[in-house]
């Protein structure tokens, strides 16, 4: 395929690509522009023998989309840089392009402009701007309750099922695997926290990695409660409390609040002390007593 | 070396760095933002054993640096991905860091954030921002001069000296070997050409793409007189019209304008016609006999 032809596929119908050195950003008046950027690479991020394109479309969106949610904002733009290897078809290709178009329209993102280059691996580079009226940090108020969104530990388990470290009934797989191959922001939810929401992130390098980071922006310690983290029902049997706290790729959104809240998409997990971190920036309880997780996967 | 030291190498005396899920982005007032991304790719954009660390940081900035100025702007913001490869020291990340901070702050540009993985290959992948009071796109005015900066060629003389395809004697190996490894971005002449140009963009495949590439915008053909190719004196005999026509990352700048200019940085090489584009998005004469180039090195 010649770069024309494949800069084509994710143009078609977008009157706003004009394949220019640089994109113009529209900004919208009373809002506060932000962007992020992710890359999945392959054998890093994700194995093509796993990834059908259209998941991969939609996770690589996903996992921008994420982070824009998570800091309080809407998508509007993104710019794709895609690294082309030889075993990628045009058929791929195809699917991929018209799963991410998808993606654009349907949270009102526009496809600003991008790179195509050849490559020894796949490699997609996606650059997300949006805008928010009230940027959400991760800085999170002394003395706030600590939340989690949805359930932890799904994309672990789909993860190993996929790797076939674990066997679980067949009528259950769909869901774990569907987890970890296409991960979908929490747009459904977000709109319902952000106006009781001091700091919020996602969770993607698995709670134990996240809530630490978390914890150190401010400076104050957080306190976990293991045993009220939630583990969807039906997978209890498959995802320990272990498994839960280390599962990264969840984009579940961590908040805190001031306000004790209740909802059934989020449990409440924990607090942010009022205590500076001297050693610990996290103090993990179970049923009481502190134990000491895994960080879980860690990039170096 | 773990994640955190290596963005430490990065965020060290910049406190513009919050490591947050977005950054925000501050818009000048009276000003149109723009944002372009580039990607250099070990063994493809890129081999090792050539570049030493500063030299590769360097280059990643100049050729989004390049395609800021090439659309009339100004640097403002960056953010970095770097997907780092086995083979990579401590030693070259704190070279590589320590020559990409210089440029930034050469340029007053902020590395707002970014994101660093494990990668088979070394990656490097950087969005830049900007801004323009107005914004110079790729499309010419029919009945307007064709123009370009410096001089061509080097680019591809330094490659194949580094290639050992070609032999010059050793007082003349460092420019074009530098122009390969370390290309600027014609800062230095841009803002005088500014005030007088209808449409721009910089070589950055090859004076025969890159004009197609203008010529198409448009839809009006464009006239290259080849003879008028500025090729730098003492270099001459090692570069021919038809090296300088295809070689690649020149990051001179192209450009148009309806006024009849004359400046030492730049040559006028051509006319963009009043002719809408049939087959041919330009013609190549060369002593007023039409030549009929090779296109030079194509991604795909």
């Amino acid at each position: 395929m010649k770069e024309e032809s494949i800069i084509q596929l994710f143009t078609k119908s977008n009157t706003k690509f004009h394949n220019d050195d640089c994109e113009v950003l529209e900004v919208k008046k009373n809002h506060i522009p932000i962007v992020t950027c992710d890359s999945l690479i392959e054998n890093v991020h994700f194995r093509l023998d796993w990834h059908p394109p259209e998941d991969l479309a939609k996770k690589l969106f996903h996992v921008n989309l994420s982070d824009v949610i998570s800091s309080g904002g809407l998508p509007q733009w993104c710019l794709l840089q895609i690294g082309i290897s030889k075993n990628i078809t045009k058929e791929f290709l195809y699917k991929f392009s018209k799963s991410f178009l998808k993606e654009c329209k349907k949270y009102q993102t526009t496809l600003i402009g991008g790179d195509t280059f050849r490559s020894d691996i796949f490699i997609l580079s996606l650059t997300m701007g949006g805008y928010t009226k009230k940027y959400i940090s991760r800085k999170s108020e002394p003395n706030s309750y600590l939340y989690v969104t949805g359930n932890l530990g799904l994309s672990l388990l789909g993860y190993k099922i996929l790797n076939k470290e674990i066997e679980i009934p067949q009528n259950l797989k769909k869901i774990p695997i569907q987890k970890h191959l296409a991960p979908k922001a929490r747009t459904d939810i977000a709109k319902t926290i952000y106006p009781y929401t001091s700091a919020m992130m996602d969770v993607s390098d698995g709670l134990v990695q996240d809530a630490t980071k978390m914890a150190k922006v401010s400076g104050y310690q957080l306190i976990i409660y293991v045993e009220r983290i939630p583990i969807q029902k039906k997978f209890r049997n498959f995802i320990d409390y272990e498994s839960a706290l280390i599962s990264g790729e969840e984009y579940e959104l961590l908040f805190t609040s001031k306000k004790n809240l209740k909802n059934l998409s989020f449990t409440k997990i924990g607090w942010v002390s009022d205590q500076k971190i001297k050693n610990q920036p996290v103090k993990f309880l179970l049923n009481g007593k502190e134990i000491f997780p895994k960080k879980g996967f860690e990039h170096f």
